[in-house]
């Protein structure tokens, strides 16, 4: 439980599963196929498991700084999602790739800033495994209003 | 033909080759690689294989239930392709990803609602080889000002 | 050194290391996972590395020719990323996928147009290797105003 440990060691908690009531998501979270786990869009969660805020396009009624902390709370998301299905993290070898889209204003250019929330966060927590290839763009809306949506994938210990 | 006859008893039919006159698409509508096949983003068709509406942005010109009914003739799409190419959808062994791209009004935040009708229709075609990850976004234009484009990946017996 | 003749023979120059100065880009430009190499988006370069225009919306400050061979520009930087990653091209064996966005105003609609500059040149440089699935799509921003920005995956020999 080596990725476990770190996460405490960092002082992280990783949300429970997503409660979002009446709402139908027929989609796995995190589908395992082999040696690819590959994670479904997530967006970032409370204690209780239910979506947070910011909500609103960054640039306009979310800051920088703000997306920044949202995109750090995404990759909590995807890896507590990763933990559920996987058992343990440690059988995580390497990330491959985030693909990280920010609700954004038409003006807003910084979205490089905001995912970094979520590439920090996982190279501090994976170290050299969780290095990545990564895309971040700005996208017109996102589901519920969130500000930032990420999807990724790992390889991991069939 | 398992899934052909699972198609005919739902009553769905397969679109044909798409038919865009005068336009230059250099690209593989699907690319197999070993057991992988990388399904190219695709819009919804009528009979004659050509692009159909809904047009415009979900959440003005096109209404939430109109966009299901889209992803959901995007979905036929798809797997219309990968008829065309593997010849058997019998080889396909596993869904692996759907992005779906729902072209939206900036306040329309309902994408999963809408990207919902391609994930239903492969789950009753496909069953559990259908389960997939997805993400579910807004952009800001599609081509042809398509309301839903939507790409993949599944797994084959190569 | 096949491919690298064949741009010398075509007259292309790939574009050297990003330069950005002060920023932090904390993902790797292309991670290689056995046979996969995934390539981050990338937006076009000068010959000093840094990003160039044109900068802004694909249908408002920036025409669809504009496009295009900013999309030409952009599979040359991703190209030479896959060069100094990979040390050969020649090692690229097959190219999976590109997914490009486009930095469209809201009424664009042929992101398809401009995506074919990278496609052609692609398949200019590497030939049947180059044939590719692919997504086209309008996004509502992207990183320093760019109009371009693609994604992609190549299969190499380890």
């Amino acid at each position: 439980m080596r990725i476990e440990a770190r996460l405490a060691e960092l002082g992280l908690t990783l949300p429970p599963l997503l409660t979002m009531p009446g709402v139908k998501l027929p989609f796995d979270s995190v589908r395992v196929l082999g040696d690819r786990a590959v994670v479904s869009g997530h967006g970032a969660q409370g204690p209780d498991g239910r979506l947070v805020g910011p909500f609103g396009k960054v640039g306009a009624e979310v800051t920088e700084e703000q997306g920044y902390a949202a995109a750090r709370s995404v990759a909590l998301s995807m890896i507590a999602s990763l933990q559920r299905t996987l058992g343990d993290l440690d059988r995580i070898t390497a990330w491959v790739k985030l693909l990280g889209m920010v609700n954004s204003a038409p003006d807003f250019d910084r979205q490089p800033a905001v995912i970094n929330g979520a590439s920090d966060l996982i190279l501090e927590v994976f170290g050299d495994a969780g290095r990545h290839a990564r895309s971040a763009v700005g996208v017109a809306a996102l589901p519920w209003r969130i500000a930032v949506e990420i999807e990724g994938e790992v390889l991991i210990r069939p």
